[in-house]
């Protein structure tokens, strides 16, 4: 089926699934829901009114509904939580990946989490609380757990053998991991070279000793641009003395991408965390109004600046219609350079290529880009305001001068933020662009000032 | 080896190389180079000098430079290129995956390239051809063509018999397509599944007949959600009548997704095609400035309707002190809500949660913002402008008519553009903010002209 004919499927389904809760048709909805990809059953669930997802509880076994527990977003396994039966929710906590366990347990409060981990297996809840003591955004706590380890002596044939059993239960079984006798990481078996190997070659023939690695330790984007270059499936995850301690595969990847253009989006904007569509008007507004504020500030300083100004605006009360203009245009390229800078940063192409080439280039360009707009600013000025050449100079000239100014800032800013490890957020385009309006507006004016018995 | 030690040990590697290459030592360069990751011949080869370059040409065969020349940007690609001899190149393209092949025919001029088609084995040739002819953007041109297809008779053990053959040319061997006679897409069978089942077991036994594929003129961003959704490693793609003709996996996938991200940062910035770090001051300027010098003819906009006010201003030129303050609050909340609509394009979450929903949420939003950001502003300007109560109202309830207006225009225009598929760059955040200073302006005048005589 193509994309179109699973859309039009899924309602299809939907609707019946629908009438099966309604009429508690229980075998009718377990052979419907249950043929369904688990992304597609947290979409229908997700869909579906409260008392209709009660009722999905009750037709499900806990193991069952654990798959789709695991793909719905925080807020709806909080209320799905809530109305779980003590028992239910362990049995279900038993049989989800111990990542997603940690994952949840950290949101709840701690004497409840500590409460379902003591009623859990033993051997899952060790897992999880392995990985609920990572620092958050590190390859630990990310990880999984559930993956195949292999022994060097083991032959092809008795690895297939096992992975009959232990399957189903992997993350991915895509890269099979070698460990020698005190749990080091020792090398990596793909299934592909499994697969093309005879039955008796040993581990120990198969496996590739050039094993990359992350440790437990390193950020997680890191890990994902690591992933993204290389094109793994996973990459293992080892302790300082490269015990194997889990696996990060590339759909967690896809997600930590996604997560930290969201993350550079917010900085841009200065919205950190209310991007979300999900939030209502009045947590959206709490959310952004205080960098509002604080940027309001910064705007009184500008008036402030212009009020030491007064004198030379009252006497040419033009200046005041080509201020728009001047902190626009340097705006502008401060934002276009701040870009060039958050998407360096964010690739790692630094790195390679240095922030004092990038500082340079972006002069080079603002300085270009100046003298280009100066030329065209000073011809229409000029031209339509009444051949005042002097105008048309401290406009033309202020502008260039800003211009140059601004791309360094919205260049250099970011880096020198990133640098200090900072918080980034008073890197972020708003900030750039008012601490580029104050320049622009003091170079314009003094400029002005200056000059103003010519005019 | 972690990253770290990668690292230090890429840099011993590198040194090594270097002298081998040096010295014309054929051997000892080989037996490194070799060993290393495509990913990192590519680094390694693009830090060297030119004339390194070409020693390495010389050391590898045909084949062995393919995985390499895959590798690299488009620019240093077209640079290696013109060094290669014609019948090297030939050979080396035979050996490439079409879809590269297929990327890189398409950059160079067409005589060229049917040139070097016509040289190239038959087969290759065919399936290079017909990648090409795809529309940018699409499935069919992102798809890979090396992927395995079963049919529905062969048992497990045929399959692995044949995978020992056919598995070092495909790109992924961990989905397998399985064609009717038709060559009409069937089923898939995944290693995992193959792996698991009794060897002998026929295909049509394992294979799971619910396959999602995608149309090969899909655009390439919703293939690429789709593979985030449903975590998949590979998708089919298929002709309108079902023919399998090729495969998207997910290494691809991050490539589209980070490619669709820098786009959105572009749009963001007005800067298309230019936060590219490797491109020289001059052609980011060249880029750059058209954006500038269209958006500056806006600010001239500006000049002139503050014009229009200059009876206004000249009464009370305070007034122009709180221009940026007004301009720049409402550009920020405008800059929010583009954010806000920007993410919910790129995920897709419109599709479900409905435009009007997302623009009366920034409506709300906004009206609050604007109560917030007035009842602050009017205390300050009240207190500090000697209790000028008319002065602090006039700035204060612009300020929430520009704010609500501005978090309107900036969370619609995206949607709107986007609904009527015109090119976005006009929907970018400099477009906006510049549209929002004209309105936010317009407002400041209008109500302080109406309010002169109070002042």
């Amino acid at each position: 089926m193509d994309k179109l004919k699973t859309d039009r499927k899924r309602n299809e389904y939907k609707k019946q699934i629908v009438d099966y809760l309604v009429s508690r048709n229980l075998r009718g909805f377990r052979e419907t829901f249950l043929e369904l990809h688990p992304t597609d059953q947290v979409e229908l669930f997700h869909e579906i009114e409260r008392s209709l997802q009660k009722q999905v509880l009750l037709f499900l076994s806990p193991a069952e509904f654990a798959d789709l527990f695991e793909g719905l977003e925080l807020e709806d396994q909080l209320t799905v939580f809530e109305g779980l039966s003590y028992q239910y929710a362990v049995s279900m906590f038993n049989t989800m990946s111990a990542d997603d366990v940690a994952d949840f347990l950290a949101e709840i409060d701690t004497d409840r989490s500590q409460d379902i981990l003591s009623s859990m297996d033993l051997e899952e809840a060790k897992r999880v609380e392995e990985l609920m003591a990572y620092a958050p955004k590190t390859a630990g706590a990310i990880m999984t757990k559930e993956f195949v380890r292999l022994s060097v002596e083991s032959t092809a044939k008795d690895v297939i053998a096992e992975l009959r059993e232990t399957a189903p239960d992997a993350e991915t079984i895509y890269y099979l991991y070698v460990i020698d006798q005190q749990q080091r990481l020792a090398g990596v078996v793909s299934l592909r070279d499994l697969i093309i190997s005879t039955p008796e070659m040993t581990v120990e023939d198969i496996m590739s000793t050039q094993v990359v690695s992350v440790n437990e330790d390193e950020d997680q984007e890191d890990v994902a641009r690591l992933i993204k270059e290389y094109d793994f499936l996973a990459v293992p995850v080892v302790t300082p003395d490269k015990r194997l301690v889990g696996i990060i595969t590339v759909d967690d990847v896809i997600d930590v991408l996604e997560e930290e253009t969201t993350e550079d989006f917010d900085e841009f904007s200065a919205s950190r965390g209310a991007t979300d569509l999900s939030l209502t008007a009045y947590t959206a507004a709490k959310k952004r109004a205080p960098w509002l504020i604080i940027l309001m500030f910064f705007g009184l300083v500008t008036a402030n600046i212009i009020g030491i100004f007064e004198n030379t605006l009252e006497q040419v009360v033009l200046l005041a219609a080509f201020m728009p203009l001047i902190m626009g245009t340097a705006g502008n390229t401060g934002t276009q350079s701040l870009a060039v800078a958050v998407r360096g940063l964010a690739t790692g192409s630094f790195e390679r290529g240095g922030v004092w080439k990038t500082v340079k280039r972006e002069l080079g360009t603002g300085v270009m880009l100046g003298v280009i707009c100066m030329l065209v600013l000073m011809a229409i000025i000029y031209t339509f305001y009444d051949n005042d050449f002097t105008l048309a100079f401290i406009v033309g000239f202020s502008l260039f001068a800003a211009l140059s100014v601004a791309a360094v800032i919205g260049a250099t800013v970011p880096i020198i933020i990133n640098k200090f490890k900072i918080d980034p957020a008073v890197a972020s385009g708003p900030f750039i662009t008012t601490f580029n309006d104050i320049i622009s507006l003091m170079i314009y004016f003094s400029i002005a000032t200056s000059l103003l018995d010519r005019l």
